[in-house]
Parts: C-alpha cells; structure tokens; sequence
C-alpha cells in the first residue's frame, strides 16, 4: 500500500515575550505516515483544539509546568481522531481516541494514565460531532466545571462573574454556573457582539464589554452585594477590578490570565489582593488535569443538560489542519466567540461501538 | 469625692500616605473622670495593646472595614482594666475587663457582644500578668491560631514560614505551628538580633533576615520540597518572593500586609499570584474577630501549653500611657520584638473572681 502524506505543523520560532502567536512561529512539513510498532497504534486526526496553554510549549524545554517543545519538533496538541492500523491488543482500527496528537494528520500513539496533558482515552459511545468530545464534554467543559465546583465552591445563589466569558471555558462556566443555580451570572467579554450573544444565547443575566465599558463602575452596577465566585481567565486589570468588589467570603478560582501572560515589558501583580482581607475571600488557582479521574462526573452532567436543550455546545469551527496557527492565534486576539476547535478531517461515517 | 484625673491621648492630625504615624498624630489631654449612667461601668486601664491597624482608625470616618476617628476623639483601642464603679448589675466593682477602652485612664463602658473591635468580656480567671490577656491569650494568639488553622488549613507534618515572624502575631504563629506538629518553621525578620531570637528562644527551625540575606535563595534553601503553608504578614516583595516557592496545594494565610499598606506611591501586586495556578494553591485573607465565638478554643490550648512550659509569652512590654504614639510607631518601624503592651498601671494587689 502506498503510505499516506502526514502532514504537520512543526515548531519554527520561539515568540518573543509580548510577541502574538502566529503562523510564523511554526513551520509547513510533509512526510510519510509512521507505522505501528509493537503495543503501538495510528490514529487519523479529525479534530485539534488549540489552546492558550499551547503558547506555552512554545520555548525550550526547561522541565516548568507547561513542557517546551525544540525547534523542529510537531507541535503538541490535544485531539480526537480514529484509529487506522493498530498493533495494541485493546485498541481495534476504527475505534475513535482521544489524546495528544499532535498538529498533524497521523500520529502514533499508545495508551497512557493521567500524566496531564498526554492522557488519553478511548470513548466508548461518543457523541457526534466527534469535535464535542474536545468542547463542551472536553477540556473546556471540563474546566469550568471543576474550577467553578472545587476551586470556586460554587453554591446555589452565588452572585457570579466571569472573565473572558465568550471564550471557550468562560462561555462553558457562564452557562454552568447558570444551570447550577446561581444567583446572577455577568460575564466581562470584548465587542457588543460578544455581550449580546452571553445573554441571549448563553443566558447570562448582564455581560460588561471591557472595551467600551468602565469595568469597575459596571462591577459596582451588577453586583451591590459584591461578586461571591469570580471565575478569572484573564488577570491584570480586571482581576484587580473585580477585587474591589468583593462579597464577604467571596472564592475567586484562577484558572489563567490570558491579559498578561505574555506581555512585555514590566507586569504587574493585582494591588488589589489586600481586599482578600477584609472580604475574607481567596483566590485559588486549579489546574483542570487534577481532575481527571473524576471527568466522568463533569461529562454526565454536561451531556444531560445537553440532551435536555439547556446548554448550548457553542463551538467556534475552523476548518483545515493549515490553519491551526491562526487558530491558535485567535485565541491571544479575541477573534474566537465560544470554544475554538479545528477541523482537519471528517467524521467517520460509522463509528463502532468501543 | 474627688474625681481623679483621665488621661487622654486624642487625634490630633491624620497621617499621610507614606508617613510613618507618631507622636505628632496625637494630643494630649487632661480631663475629669466620667460617671457612669444607667447600665454603664468605669473601667481603669491597666494594659493597652497598640496594634498595626489602629493606624487605620487614622482618617475620616467613611464607613469602611476600620472605622475611621474624627480629629479630636480619644484615639480607640483594646485594653484590660478594672472595674472602679458601676451601675450595671453584672458587673461588679474590681472585676476585669477586656474591651475598647481607649487610649485614657478610665472609660465608660456597657457590655457588647461579637461586635468586631468592641467586643467586650469580663476575664473571670485572668491570668498575671493581666497584660497576658492582650498578648499571648489575647489578639495576637488568637489571630495565629485562626490564621494558621482555619485561613491556612495548617496539617502535621507541613513546612511553614511565617513573615514578621518576630512580631507580635509572628511570634505567636512561629510557636503555635511547632507546638502543632509542623515539619519546618521558618520565620522572615529583620536582623541578626531578631533571627537568633526566633531560633534559640521561639523553637524556629531557621529565620530569614530580610535586611541581609538573599531572600529568594534563602527560601529555596530552607524549602527544597516548597512551602506548605505560608502565614503573612507583610505583604509586598517578600509575599511575592515566596509565591516563588510554593508547594503543590500551599496556603497562603493573608493576615496583614504591613510592608504596602500605608506606603506612598504606587503600589504593586504581588505580581508572583501566577504561581497560585500551577502550584494549585491559594490565598486567604481572615480576620480574626471572626472567630470571636470559637476565642476560647484558642485560649485554652495556649494557656495548657504556657503552663506546660512550651509556649513563651514573648511580651514586649512599654510602660506609661505617655508612651503609647511611641508604642504604635514601633510596630511599623520594628523596633518592637514579641507582643507589643503598654503597661498604663499596675495589676492589682488581689482580682476577685468573676
């Protein structure tokens, strides 16, 4: 049989700091497609879902939480796709698998635990489109539901607030909070635009556009009796903000700061953490990995409320594995409205049972 | 009768931003004793405890967490003192009491319940010297034991640092995390003197001066496997040298920030928070009349181990109402080491029981 190309994008560039991700940072391969080797299995990608995180790979390796990639190496990236030859006992071709696979149409892959980013899993009866398995039942879903429960300690009534609320994560935490019984839910997003659609679509009661609004005065408007759960994708200037608007007790989880973590120059911290005094509140930062063993929880519920018409799978698509750095990219600009996920091949027409 | 004489200190001018508070702030004033009305009590000072926040009573009443004075009001404070005169039936003449007494010789007084800085009791066993009820039994006890248990989650086995270690919350929350099953404790003080102090005399494992050593190095040093459990008081460069040093799951106990918070100029967050994320860590601010119902829960185990020769009472101990700016100035120049007590008379010869 004549092997098929595989296609990938590899490291070309590490960005500068300050520097937006984009597509010269990586470059343009063609190569054949790996063969299985013992215990080993292909899989066929069919979708990829950037992430911010994944501006972190973009360095040398240097043994730090998010692990540097060299020049040249395939860019690493989470994915659900199919397997197409297998030489591993429990893993039969067309099984759909989900798992670090790379920008690339083909990788090789074999079973691995929860090691954070490189776990993987078979899904046993996914839910079409397969690109689901990486928005709302995926990492996005699974965040905003574990940082707004164990990070954030959500309770029913909770006045809530939540930062880059159109983005993947954000977009799934206002509608979790929301089913969960929260008191009032505002998101902060960029553009009127985005605004509309948290409210009527995702049903927030409130959103601020940092934008164009007065972010604190806003704050002041939608929560007299303070925010109860901040949950913060952002930091910097609007962390800061909403610490001055603290309820009593309040629980901010922090789950990134997508404002600041690759600025240049000087950063600074949140002055206002000297609120977390007299509000006798905390901020606790989570990593969503902690929680995988427990990703069924968050998936069950996510898929009921799915199911019933109560939660909107908001994916944001593009399409073709060419255009993963724009993807990426749009992550860093605000471009994307709701979970970004890539295309890069069909799905299966039969899925098999797993 | 002759009324006797009260000495008052009352404020006289705010500080600025940036300055250091002192004798300038207050006046001095000579005034006859008041008499009690209905349901009211005069209370003679014995002890006064100068706390860091009284610096905050300093600024015009805005309804805010420390409740501001109005130039001209006898400067507010915590003291134990004797009952001298009564017109309440359940207290009698020469029982002790602890409450808002103010920076004076005699108050008025009625009972209050857990009304945060006015909170009132009558000490029905008190322990000598009475100043014990403001130092190790009273406000800096109970504000370690809190922070360090409730706002720091503080387990067996976990490795502590403890900023102004040598100060009157430090110094208590240096001996509570030892006498409580701590791995290492580590306390941040300002020189050689102090350093010494809280290894030989407190039981510290080893003490950090900040106005010499490296404290970046330093940590790193006395916590390869990071910090458990990091109880601060400072606030500024040293919080964020030790967001640096987290252990998975730390806890940071925000008590004070003493470092920033009446510093001129801009000020900078602890631009570190970063770390709070892939540490899984967080940051809690308490207040310790939160746990004024649960104060007893604190004093009995303090007290078991003072008697059992474990625990110093370190009082640093400033005598005559005169001295009391002084007093204050001290703790945020550091002049002071251990719980800083303002003796305004002596204890009496025999204290009846309550």
């Amino acid at each position: 049989m004549n092997s098929p190309i595989n296609r990938q994008w590899r490291v070309a560039h590490y960005p500068e700091p300050g520097e937006l991700v984009g597509r010269r940072h990586f470059e343009w391969n063609e190569t054949s497609c790996p063969e299985p080797g013992d215990g080993e299995f292909l899989v066929r990608t069919i979708c990829l879902a950037p992430g911010p995180a994944q501006r972190g790979y973009l360095k040398a390796p240097d043994g730090g939480f998010l692990q540097g990639l060299q020049i040249g190496a395939v860019m690493r990236g989470r994915g659900v796709g199919q397997i197409v030859a297998s030489r591993h006992p429990d893993y039969a071709v067309d099984e759909i698998f989900i798992g670090s696979l790379g920008w690339q149409d083909y990788s090789l892959q074999q079973p691995r635990g929860a090691e954070f980013i490189f776990s993987t899993k078979k899904l046993s009866a996914p839910l079409r489109p397969l690109s689901s398995a990486l928005s709302f039942l995926g990492q996005a879903g699974a965040t905003a539901w574990f940082g707004l429960r164990e990070a954030g300690a959500l309770q029913p009534g909770d006045n809530v607030l939540v930062s880059a609320a159109a983005g993947g994560v954000g977009s799934m935490a206002v509608q979790i909070a929301r089913l969960s019984g929260a008191g009032k839910v505002v998101g902060i997003a960029g553009g009127k635009e985005k605004c509309r659609w948290l409210c009527d679509e995702l049903g927030a009661d409130a959103a601020i556009d940092y934008r164009a609004d007065d972010i604190e005065a806003s704050l002041a408007d939608h929560f007299p009796n303070g925010i109860d759960l901040f949950f913060d994708n952002v930091g910097g200037d609007v962390l800061n903000a909403a610490l001055n608007h603290l309820a009593l007790r309040a629980r901010i989880a922090l789950c990134g700061f997508i404002s600041t973590d690759y600025a240049a120059g000087p950063l600074h911290g949140p002055i206002n953490y000297r609120c977390l005094i007299d509000r006798r509140a905390r901020m606790q930062g989570f990593v969503v990995f902690d929680y995988w063993e427990r990703w069924s929880e968050a998936e069950q519920a996510l898929l009921d409320w799915y199911r019933a018409g109560r939660l909107v799978n908001c994916e944001d698509v593009d399409v073709g594995l060419e255009n993963m750095p724009d993807s990426l990219a749009s992550l860093f600009t605000g471009a994307n409205r709701g979970i970004k996920v890539c295309r890069v091949s069909a799905d299966p027409v039969e899925i098999p049972a797993a």
